[in-house]
């Protein structure tokens, strides 16, 4: 039986990660999306996996969460960086907190700068870094507390000291990569490989990209769990 | 990308495991199956993979292997556990041999006795046990050296030592489960799990288990890497 299950939502090009443990099936989802709740259930059944938390890397600006409707059904435990400020969230996550589920453990690790309260989740050899670190680029840092310093800190001193074979599984991908390394990341990110931090900022200074269709909606929706959408 | 395959051959519920860097996408083959090469053309090609080594966990008596003609194709190094005697392997793999490939590397864990030659393979939170180990059960010790006693200490002292959560592909399943763990293993494995040796060496003798249909054409044929097979 599988215990590693990457699904993605192609409307908003957002992976999903469903991690498990292998024996038990106790299981953990980072990052689901509301409008791929039929997929979730089918997988759960599937794969005879019992939800113990959904959590999140950031509070997203481009989807609604499935957090709140996943929490319903499954009994789950919904969990958030404490930064955030989920208030409906069950438990607040710090740096460093654990989460554990059946004999398996994921670690959180602060890596703001894409939000003020992004977090990346290391579990065995993967590390999940939502926005923070993407193939080959980063998440923007212009909107929700973003700030391009803080990010090129989060990304070279808290991700690219992870061991190189780490396996990088990002919160998006736009070309259809499914994960790279620490290492490869590294040597060839064309944003972080070899720039400086004070290039960085400059780099993600100049970007100009235009405001997330569905911010307005996302984010506030996102602050209660998914569970209180704004009709647009 | 993919970095990691398990592929089924049904006629012997063999496991065929496909190990790559995932950046440089250097690949090693565990197990080919030489009735499958076409499966593993599409997926090499599909994946980009280069294919570094071809390796066995032993010489299998109930299929014949495709290494030596995926060597012949991919120009890979075909590596079998010394002890196997294969003389047309380009490595013969001592205990503690590392194979790198990209930036991974792969080790050997001696452990006989389903056959004298039989070894094991760790690469990151993985072991690929052969026919020591099986979920819920292992290799049968009557035949190509193989010894109960031989191997209760491979699988207690080499395999049950590694860490628990340590995720277990065997050689094969013939009910549809793909990895179980070290720790489920310890716990719950119906021949290994609060057994003494002697009273695993009881149970094993005790099987009376059918010659394998193959043997005499597999096993003349897997000591020539598969190159040669006798026509039976």
């Amino acid at each position: 039986m599988e215990h590693f299950f990457q699904l993605f939502d192609p409307e908003s090009s957002t992976y999903t990660y469903v991690l498990a443990d292998p024996g038990t099936r106790d299981a953990v989802m980072i990052d689901a999306v509301d409008s791929q709740f039929p997929e979730y259930s089918k997988l759960i059944n599937r794969a005879h996996l019992t939800i113990r938390y959904v959590i999140e890397t950031h509070t997203h600006a481009d989807h609604v969460t499935g957090a709140g409707a996943l929490r319903a059904v499954t009994g789950a435990k919904a969990a958030t960086p404490l930064p955030c400020g989920v208030s409906p969230a069950d438990l607040q996550l710090e740096d460093g907190a654990e989460l554990h589920f059946g004999r398996e453990v994921l670690v959180a690790i602060a890596t703001p700068g894409h939000t003020a309260g992004s977090m990346s989740y290391l579990w065995r050899d993967k590390v999940f870094t939502g926005d923070a670190l993407l193939i080959g680029g980063c998440g923007r840092t212009d909107f929700q507390g973003g700030d391009a310093g803080t990010l090129y800190d989060s990304i070279t001193k808290r991700l690219f000291t992870l061991a190189d074979d780490t396996l990088v599984y990002p919160g998006h991908d736009y070309k259809g990569d499914k994960s790279s390394t620490i290492g490869a990341e590294k040597a060839g990110n064309s944003r972080l490989a070899n720039r400086s931090r004070e290039d960085f900022i400059r780099l993600m200074g100049d970007l100009n990209l235009p405001r997330p269709k569905k911010i307005d909606i996302a984010v506030p929706a996102n602050r209660q769990l998914g569970l209180d959408v704004p009709q647009g």
